[in-house]
């Protein structure tokens, strides 16, 4: 009988421990699956609001260059307007003020004009021509068919030239 | 001794019972610790590519409209040139292409003159000054001092104007 007993009581005691481990297994997975939708939800969240700020961020990106480009449309209407009046000083004077605000613009945006002074170099230019050149070393750049931009480390159209292919070809 | 029998029977059925919830809600709350896990990485993952693609992005954007500015820069410098040399019908005819290729990238970019003709809009246009017209409305724009923008739906920058106060003031 006292046998008995002592089983029933480690029984009672096992029986006590799988319980408190059930409740405290089961409170963990109620907290993770918690945890895990309320994840789920704030994911799903977060890649709408992104879609939508890559849209305008891209949008706003444009407006802020287009708007930039609004006194450089004045300055070129000015010259317009002098043109047609046949006002040639103040012409000329209007283009080279578009030229250097849109120019400084440009520049302001990364813009750089790529140099041609001295040897081809195929990174940057673009050969459409070979010329014989007495006096320019071969492979030189002989003249500039139309300037070459570089955006910050990009060349964003290379330099279109004519090479001199030296004296006696 | 029958009936303890039979109580540690049922007591045993009891505690299998619990072993088995016990390893169900176990294996439930490490699948949800394990979903919980490798959503918050998938999460951190995109946060950073959003993060890095937003860069590009809006330097891509920035890069593709400047590119559009390199022929409006090629067709200013040819009329950069024609001005050096005097070249009067040759500059003109360059400002008028400038004007044409800038106007076209910037139509194409959602830009559109706001009108002024009729009355005054103060969402649309700034009155800069009033004065007395006898011949026009009261409150009908008399002269436009800088030509306003609209970007899309955007008022970009307001049309500034001269406005009529009306015949007797």
């Amino acid at each position: 009988m006292h046998e008995n007993v002592e089983n029933a009581q480690q029984e009672d005691e096992v029986v006590e421990e799988e319980v408190d481990a059930l409740a405290e297994v089961t409170r963990e997975r109620d907290v993770y699956l918690d945890d895990l939708q309320r994840l789920k939800a704030e994911f799903d969240n977060y890649r709408k609001r992104a879609a939508r700020d890559q849209e305008s961020l891209v949008a706003r990106a444009h407006e802020r260059l287009v708007k930039e480009l609004l006194p450089v449309l004045d300055d070129l209407g000015r010259a317009l307007e002098a043109a047609e009046q046949h006002e040639e000083a103040k012409l000329e004077e209007g283009v080279r003020l578009v030229h250097r605000s849109l120019l400084g613009l440009v520049e302001r945006h990364g813009l750089s004009e790529i140099e041609t002074e001295g040897p081809f170099d195929p990174h940057v230019h673009e050969a459409l021509l070979t010329q014989p050149g007495e006096e320019a070393e071969p492979g030189s750049v002989l003249q500039v068919l139309q300037k070459g931009y570089r955006l910050g480390d990009r060349v964003l159209r290379p330099a279109r030239v004519v090479v001199s292919a030296g004296g006696s070809n």
